[in-house]
């Protein structure tokens, strides 16, 4: 941490920023600018101190953090990739990994269907809503834990792994107005292989420990969304909530930022120049969303196939088998000959790309 | 909602188009545009109906929605400003309401300090978080019940209203590593006056629902704040969420939102501008918050004052009685005597302007 | 400026880093973190050193300049406030100035119906373009010369001040399709009391020299709007351009900037919080757009009134005789009765502020 | 067009407001809402109307206009993909083109060494300023006509086709304070291959036509860069001005946006998602500039070859014989052997995607 000093601070007021140096059990030393401003550096372990001790103190114009905040994810203090193992389908290893399945789960026979060719095109997870964050409260909020039951009855007929949301700990109302008896993190612990935080809860700090608590014993994976205007910075520090609290098997996924982008050309900004900084700033595998990051059907290839070529671990793709009658997001929603493209090519971009 | 059809759009993708309309109980009608390009009008309440279900379809160039996507929030359904009457305290009745306190509760000296202040001031709310939701999982991250039950003796001994975070659904983890018997929300609904949901939240909609249910009865005021990226349509669906759920009595609360202006200079960029956008979109109370939307004590005065002169209906500030040994914030937070400025300023500027 | 090191620089790293820093005939001074990590101060004037030159090196992680790269509009290297004075009209200097005026001049019975009433109202300063930057090829682009000698007369008979844009160094267009003999800037500088550099041209540092060049003689006052997405260090350092280059009298003016906010609801985002900012940070007057910030007559009077209460030493203001039939931005200008009101205000405002 | 009334318009408003189309040339009709909320649908060739004429209207609530406002450089007017032939380089047609060369012409040695790779490697156009727009007024402004006229000598030695940024229309000031004879843009206009426009002067209207005009009769190749924060409505906007103004031949230049993210693990935010719009949107060819984009030699190549995944017709990037050593830009110019690695996996990609 570097403290930057007013021009015309006092030696009062020097004298008490170094006493407040010390009472955090840390050192400094200072360097005498050429402008006559000083640059007092703190020396010793700030993580656990906050910038406002110092900067609201008289005679400090700038307090500036300069190690990182974060630890166990970053590369900086535990180089190696890590990668993570779901029942047998590696991720960050060196393969591409793609994940594919409808927006929302809508009923058994859509779900059979997209998981049929989802495994006839060698997938191996799929993916799949059952618990829906919709932006308004008359939109479809999702199946349910019935939902999710259909899924683990693809992946027993399929042998797929299977992804999905836990969007908080609230009950579920069901159609009917009746609530599940379980919360909705609870059930998608119990069924899900890989559990997906959205980016609408990444900064649901609580939400986030109670999940790593709860997965501490087996560590199930979890694929935790970048926050839609989330800094870097801030999409380390939540993967940090999750490891420090006892799940280390975080998958980063990036899905596009809003910017002054216009909605009507892409529904987000696709943050493809992030791929490369997570690789080099952290261990984690890192995997991108083309669907959300674009919002339509005909950009997901060209988006996908770009974020593939930045270095991404892999992809998670919506597809349906009848976009024009989906339930949610149809527009984005890429069909079986689409999917199929997407996978070849990505294999063979990732070959090339090194 | 109105369809753009490409300029290529044969007829039988037209006739598509309008199969579908009619299969969604709704009716159209066809504008032939001077360039070729037709228009179709889709008439009915599309309320319900997602734009994907058209925006997929061959022949389609654009959906737009042109009708507002929220009702019971929305001037234009209910004209009349909602007045919120907190105990006697009426907000968005025209008069100035001021709400300050600490940014997290820390010791009983602390809280009764503050409240005995705040009191003296005649300011009839206090604000302080127990639940702190921190970036960092290594920052302080509240007292938890114990802070509340603080806040609540505050209220007794000094007869104010107290406004409190709730967090989330999870129990809260004390130092001790133990964890409270009730999770975060139980706890908040049971003491505050008013129950904040932070801006980190504003998406997490399965909570937002939970909280509306359970305050059903007693319609517990709500000032929710806007998500730090998040758009006035979706700030509004938020509140809309609340609203439809059972629990009309929302203040909505600005706190500066993500832009790409410097961090050193301010936190967030101060969305005064948004304030009469609000007022004039939707028929709910505006509270703004200078203290997060500046970050830096300085400038709280004077982006308060720029905030009633824009119309604000209240401020929620953050104050200390020891700014530089507070555990949060306490760069952001203002003195006693700045406060009170704050409070007599405010009063002033509201009464000049119309 | 700060050189932080990577966890894994070698001492052959960390000697090339050294010798850079003395070949560019600076100084430094290591110090040795807690993690491992070395940081490497530069001591000496690095004002004209670009970071590139040490980010680029093996072994460096980070470069992190901290003394600020203006000199002549900052604040900490001239503490006292600048007064610009318009021919008696100062700025600057503890009175709210008004400027106001159409967006476009239109014809001389526009511009002499609202030279009148600008007057009459005791506004001194009158604003008009005669060049107008459109976003379409297709819109109205201004009267040109013409229109300038209109806002001249109208200044002779109502002894207003005025300002109007430069838009660059070509020669204008006329309707006829025959060109200006001078450029647009010879002619701006040769008629008008301010000259106003748009948002669009901010970072057109060519044409800032030039400007600054031809009026270093008499240092006609220059207000500086800040670009759309301009970070506030940009805009001081464009304001550096115009000073470094010959003229100091440089009034800064926000406008808006670009965000995520929706388009349908506010043309910009006001950026009221930069007001403080930039009154501690460098010495220049501000001046405040509500106009352009806003985009809609309804919330002109309040975003104005909020600058006035943030700090604005001004307001410049669309207004227009008959804004149904005004040539460009209608909806954004007010009427006479509605200046007259943000001029009473902003005054009251402006004396209870402090 | 489209004007959404209020629901409270009255039956007088409605009528100003149906003359008032009447009265722009254009005619109307109208849709009854179930919410009893009118939409008028305006007929016509509404291109130069501004919806302001409607938005101040007494009764509309929201003007929404549905065409697009660029016709020239669209493909729903024009299908056909544009090539551009540069002296035999076909940019468009399905090859990828790369330019490569130093951000800024330093000497002629430098110049020269770097031109012999860049034609080694079989990369047909070399890149480097002379005119450098810099943010700060005490940075390198660029070698002037000198630097050019080497880069003239390099292109004679190697048969390289050269691009070089016009800053402006102000003439150059020499390192010695004298000013050269012609203005910068005729000096770049008599020596270059390619007329680069920089997303600084994106918006510098009255730059681009004079550019357009003065290049009318040879239609020598424009390469217009985004501006940092310019809408593609805008960029669109801005490729149509130099195309009414005569010269056609526009490669748009894409190369990072302005964001919220963080400066120091990106420059820019790659805006790779807008290839795809663009060439949706568009008949002109899209070069992506990955330098700027990232601002890190580390990142070119993977976010490179994202944009050639992403569908780019070539790439522009910063390389240099000595990148410790330059004068510009250092940290984010490849090395030749970077160089070769991008150019051929490029092709390979460029094939492999369709």
């Amino acid at each position: 941490m570097i403290i930057h000093l007013t021009k015309s601070a006092t030696p009062a007021e020097k004298q008490e920023i170094f006493n407040r140096i010390k009472q955090a059990g840390l050192n400094y030393e200072v360097s005498h600018g050429a402008t006559g401003i000083d640059l007092v550096g703190v020396l010793g372990d700030a993580t656990g101190i906050e910038e406002s001790r110092f900067l609201e103190l008289d005679g400090v114009d700038k307090v500036i953090r300069i190690s990182r905040p974060y630890k166990l994810v970053s590369r900086e203090f535990s180089p190696a990739s890590k990668i993570i193992d779901i029942g047998g389908v590696e991720v960050g290893g060196g393969d591409v990994v793609i994940m594919a399945g409808p927006c929302a789960l809508e009923n058994e026979k859509q779900i059979m269907t997209i998981a049929q060719y989802v495994h006839a095109l060698g997938i191996p997870v799929i993916r799949g809503g059952a618990y829906k964050p919709r932006t308004s409260p008359y939109s479809f909020q999702g199946m349910g834990l019935e939902g999710i039951k259909l899924l683990a009855k693809a992946r027993e007929k399929y042998g797929l792994k299977i992804i999905t949301e836990a969007t908080g700990l609230h009950r579920h109302i069901r159609d009917d107005g009746s609530r599940e008896e379980k919360n909705v993190l609870e059930n998608v612990i119990e069924f899900a292989d890989i559990i997906q935080v959205g980016a609408r809860n990444m900064k649901s700090y609580g939400f986030l420990q109670e999940l790593a608590i709860l997965t501490k014993g087996n560590a199930k994976p979890i694929l935790l969304k970048r926050g839609e205007s989330s800094t870097i910075k801030d999409f380390l520090l939540a993967a940090e909530y999750l490891v420090a609290n006892g799940n280390p098997n975080v998958l980063l996924c990036l899905r596009g930022i809003r910017t002054f982008e216009e909605e009507k050309f892409q529904r987000y900004t696709a943050d493809v120049g992030a791929i490369a900084v997570l690789k080099k700033e952290s261990n984690l595998p890192v995997i991108f969303d083309p669907s959300h990051a674009t919002g339509y059907r005909s950009n997901v290839y060209r988006v996908g196939m770009a974020a593939i070529a930045a270095g991404a671990d892999g992809l998670i793709v919506e597809t349906h088998n009848d976009p024009a009658n989906a339930l949610c997001d149809g527009e984005q929603c890429v069909t079986k000959d689409q999917l199929q493209k997407i996978k070849e090519d990505a294999e063979k971009i990732k070959a090339l790309i090194h």
